[in-house]
């Protein structure tokens, strides 16, 4: 892996706890803060789409940023989403929860807006110098409609106005390439956003993982970036092949009850409640919760895999 | 058409108008404002797709209704997006705007979230309950990436949680059912949002049409308008084809140059500019205003048309 | 409309009876052939999406265009389609229908593959040359994954490579704009292949229609048609409305029950069983026919339309 | 790896070359046969979408079995794609193949037909009853339209009506569980389609690939199976980081001058013949070849990797 790595290893997207009523759960989000320290983790990335922050007003996106500064005090790196339709607005966004506490923001593509890469480039350059922090481009067509092209990425980490990338973009040949075509890049840290694939990512070379399913087996993700990193490919690949089996609790949903954004998320806050962690899997409007099949079928799942 | 009609006519998304400098500029708003009514518009539809309002800050979107509701007088209905994320991020936008004049809103299915048809009835309804003022959905899943189900918005419409659809899903079959399954629903009004199909639709029964090109050309739309009306369907078909060849505009821009999403809003731009109307075709962060060339054949066409 | 039309009006694509045991119905599809002349349409299309094409054997296919041109014996233009993945395969194909009787042909972007612009202007011209017959392009991209573009359509008609166009791309827009670039081509006609909104696509000028629901109701859009011809855009709107509640009939299957394909067609066929015209709703394999609850439905709207 | 396999290892998508007058160059096809065996590959693989299937007549499909079978002479699995449109014509297809020579046949979802799970499945079982001969599920979306579902191949290898997976879905999420949940079925095997992620489908547990880029360099494919097998992950790797250096040679074609269809194969092609095994790069009626410029290209790229 890259010596030069300023980022690397587990960073998951911390879910964001609401009460039965509906408000953020701040005691339930110190809990799982804790959790993640406790397990190993790397980083701490809030306000991300496994956060559900589309749904949160500023409000309640101010109150996760500092809550989860004062729980972290420095620990590890907090990563925070700056996720905004367009440049102007991410601007005031990054620059709110910079004041937060954020240690490095997490950036999209403009959304809502159809948009090419010549404006793409432009927006990451504009709020680069506009705000003094280190920046992630959020690689998530599935969400904004763009995939983020190679070349640019590379192109923005030669210089130097992204960090690095979290990709979910889903697309495992242009994955490879951009891990191929920046591997000599400076400080830039390239991470997998898929909970499943992480052996074959680091064996090609990525730095980390911001799996959403970190939020409830931290442990298992940190003993697989351990493995990896020892050059135990195949010690590796089993601790995989078990969290993939894990992962499974993202299809308990009904087909069709639940929208395709409440079933993964839904998934992990329900076992995070199995846990203990968390008080509620209430999700925030309009989105369903996880119903008590659902549950019944994920506590199978964390039995079978020895976490409950 | 429905003689319950609340809204019925041209009402066109206003353009925002900035300066070189990137601000909003004002008092070419109020002289666009001013030329809409004296074009003779039903109503006035402001931060809509087309007044670039994904790329608007909260201060800006405030300055743009606030003087339109001040041009405006209460002469025509004030119609305003409450463009945003999800449920509450729409609800704190439709009651700022409302502080600052709106007489009725429109709003999307939810996006950069993973939804579906029951979330997006719950979204509406969450809205509706929130905030009384008339609410228009509207259908662009060219960048909500959802096409709201027909039988949604019909439901919505008998319950009264809403008042009526702006149509710019591009499914012209969809729209000949709404139409259809909506015809007995009062205070129910369906608007098409394309430019050049408007005789078709208002034929099929739709109650009017908001048209980005009305920016450029109110009474060519007031005059289609007016002869579908009066049942003078060839002569609202041929008003039609040279609003349709004016609507050439938006290909002037070079292929690839500039996105989707500025090509058209800066033709638009780029001919009120020419008509003197507005100071610059400046657009909003991240997008190219057009160039010199695309502005030279836009000004053909505009020549062609007799607007020039 | 065009007083060059070499072809106008309403030109059905004839579905494709089936015994019970999955063989072609011969003495169904002489019926059927017979119901639309005597129903007064002005041309046949065989072999198209409608027909099933995708799922015949080329025995199938020969025995189908045979049987019509037995039926038809020159009454009436018989357009069939030419429906293969790319250019060698389509000239093959065109070959062996032209033998069959085929007055015309119908042939469709490059499919499976993966083209463009550039291959598939080559790809028409290469069939031009090859095949002295009238083609016409289909463009339906909800099949072939490519939308025939605007100005390509506009050239293969200048250069008299296609005889016209059937247009089933969903895109309203671009089928005004192509109204538009080719009304001053001689001998180019264009035709919507879109049930509902007939009355729109003629006041626009189109040529006809090619509705897979002429199957049902040729009368009505014959009288559709001639109502549009005659200038009653009024008649026009209503006979249009009356069609748009019948072909309901294309919803009633229970949602994910069928395929998509199997919908539509499948509603076609038991109409026309309904209607005692073929002997059997049975679909091509792997497709399901439609059940006995949707049949009943089917009968429903029919009655109500006033067709039994 | 699975010790029940009957298939694994390196089994290529053989190119198709033609003459410059446009047919099938059976010189030059023996002479890429030989080369494939002699670089140690597992098995063949002729009518994929590599061989440029989709523009091939009957006669050619056939001339190119035959050669195949042929050249083999039963050294290593012959696999042949059956590739038509919807169940009838795979069967048709099928049939032909297997008198030309064929040990097992290749086959995708219908294509250009509107298709769904269910009828899916009666496609594979159908085809399956009608054709005594091991069937691969080719799962290509980007060209058929249509993901196999996961749950769907599992049920299909379990009842043994297909025989195995080559996934070009781009899918690596849906690939590893589809590993997983097919890991306990006899006789089943799973090939990547992907040439640039064969180590990480390798240590998942796939038996093997199917790498267009294989006609190129078949022996450093060979060593990279033989290094993951002998669980030297990080020689695999860097193996297939080398070949993946070499894969640019598909991005060599100018930004929109080919088609993505022409510009992977034709790449292939340019490098097969630059390494004198094929006479010329023609492609396919209507698809363009590489010009010179991109043919040079290709040479830095082959001599860089130390090809030529």
């Amino acid at each position: 892996m890259n010596p030069a790595s300023r980022y690397e290893g587990v960073i998951p997207p911390v879910v964001t706890p609401r009460t039965a009523g509906g408000k953020i759960d701040l005691p339930s989000l110190e809990r799982l803060l804790q959790h993640l320290l406790n397990g190993g983790v790397d980083g701490l990335f809030v306000l991300g789409s496994s956060a559900e922050v589309p749904y949160m007003t500023n409000d309640e996106r101010d109150m996760v940023v500092k809550t989860a500064a004062g729980v972290n005090a420095g620990q590890v790196p907090l990563i925070v989403g700056a996720s905004e339709q367009t440049t102007n607005r991410v601007i005031e966004e990054g620059r709110r929860v910079v004041r937060d506490g954020a240690d490095a923001l997490v950036v999209t593509a403009p959304f809502y807006a159809l948009t090419n890469a010549q404006e793409t480039e432009t927006h990451f350059r504009t709020i680069h110098s506009a705000i003094d922090m280190p920046v992630f481009a959020y690689d998530i067509p599935v969400r904004t409609h763009f995939k983020l092209p190679t070349d640019l990425l590379v192109n923005l980490g030669d210089d130097g106005v992204i960090a690095g990338v979290k990709d979910s973009s889903g697309d495992d040949v242009a994955f490879r390439q951009l891990l191929m075509a920046a591997s000599g890049i400076r400080d830039f840290d390239i991470f997998t956003g898929h909970e499943i694939v992480v052996d074959g990512a680091l064996l090609a070379g990525a730095q980390g993982v911001v799996p959403g399913l970190g939020n409830v087996d931290p442990s298992g993700y940190a003993r697989l970036f351990g493995a990896a990193k020892a050059g135990e490919w195949r010690k590796a690949a089993d601790e995989q092949t078990r969290l993939a089996d894990l992962f499974n609790i993202v299809s308990t949903p009904k087909p069709g009850r639940v929208s395709a954004g409440a079933a993964g998320l839904g998934a992990f806050k329900t076992a995070l409640m199995l846990l203990g962690i968390i008080d509620s899997n209430v999700m925030s409007v309009p989105m369903l919760a996880l119903d008590d099949d659902e549950t019944d079928r994920i506590k199978e799942i964390l039995v079978r895999n020895g976490l409950l």
